[in-house]
């Protein structure tokens, strides 16, 4: 056996992509929020795109907000991991962060909308998938009613999406219900998945 | 979605069977008795042995301690999960009480050498094997010593048979280091590797 961190059998273990994906609405702006403040030691991806920002968000922490023009830009110059239209805004993942922090044998969170999970599914399909989802699909509706953030017909889309969605979820390696009013409970699941997956005997290996 | 505990597309996470497994010497009582006192809501199967009761230990909490004739009688009645000869002292699992626990959805945690393990691994390869190890061979021999219950050429027969062991870890899920003066550590991990393993999409089938 050897000295290193983890494994008596060979080198530290790999730096882990966690890919947090879930419905509209779920809360994985608030939960990638705590868990920033919880100190993990993880670089948590900031997201390009081109919605207007919510009161409250700041650029730069919780999206890179940009323009258009710019966004096409960053497509045609191939700096982004991957990138979709939602609801009639692009997101976007700025490649060279992610890289460079697995490089230097760091973690990292992504967060992504489900269809953009399954096109991370498809290049890096040894990333950890986590699909973050509320414990009822009411209990969703009230969310993103209170969030007042949508149009009511913009409000149904997302409810109608959502339902299709969730026969996505079999891709995903987990399942973490956030439960309303325990953001702790949902921090500390993710968290002991992360130090799990640290544990794992066959290593993911990761190729970006 | 459903109300249920944990998954919003079917019923609530079925119980885990956790095998902890580890060379002689690791830990694996003291981490057991660490889990046990942590308040985990878990199972935690007891063994029974011919072996001779160490200091400390206790009937019906650390083992059951049988004679030689009771333990040929568990096996002729099929009431052992598992049995084996371990350094002349013959160990195995009372199946009753893991199937009982289980079929109360309750989870259980066996501890067992790593030969049994890989039989575990044969009836039933949908459990959570967990490897126990040292950070180092140095520190195996230094516990082993420490613990004054093997004579030298016992000593020395555990420590060569460890260095074969070690080429069966790639079947366990998990690896945990046991750090000296880290119990609490180990422990830790073993409970996220849980709480991870309860968010798991794909659900294990065991069949007990």
């Amino acid at each position: 056996m050897s000295h290193d961190n983890r494994s008596p059998l060979g080198p530290p273990p790999k730096p882990l992509l966690i890919v947090l994906s879930g419905l509209s609405g779920v809360g994985k702006d608030t939960v990638l929020a705590g868990l920033r403040q919880s100190g993990l030691p993880v670089e948590i991806s900031v997201s390009a795109t081109t919605r207007a920002r919510r009161p409250g968000e700041k650029d730069g922490l919780d999206y890179y907000f940009v323009s258009g023009e710019k966004f096409q830009e960053m497509i045609d110059a191939n700096q982004l991991l991957e990138w979709a239209n939602v609801y009639g805004h692009r997101y976007g993942i700025p490649r060279e962060p992610v890289r460079q922090a697995l490089q230097k044998g760091k973690d990292v969170i992504v967060k992504i909308d489900v269809q953009g999970a399954t096109t991370i599914k498809k290049i890096l399909p040894q990333a950890v998938f986590i699909f973050l989802a509320t414990s009822s699909m009411e209990e969703l509706e009230q969310r993103l009613k209170k969030r007042r953030t949508e149009t009511p017909a913009e409000l149904d889309l997302r409810l109608k999406t959502a339902g299709k969605e969730l026969g996505i979820i079999p891709m995903f390696d987990y399942i973490v219900i956030n439960r309303q009013g325990e953001i702790e409970r949902t921090i500390a699941d993710i968290k002991a998945i992360i130090t799990a997956e640290k544990c794992r005997v066959t290593p993911r290996e990761l190729d970006i």
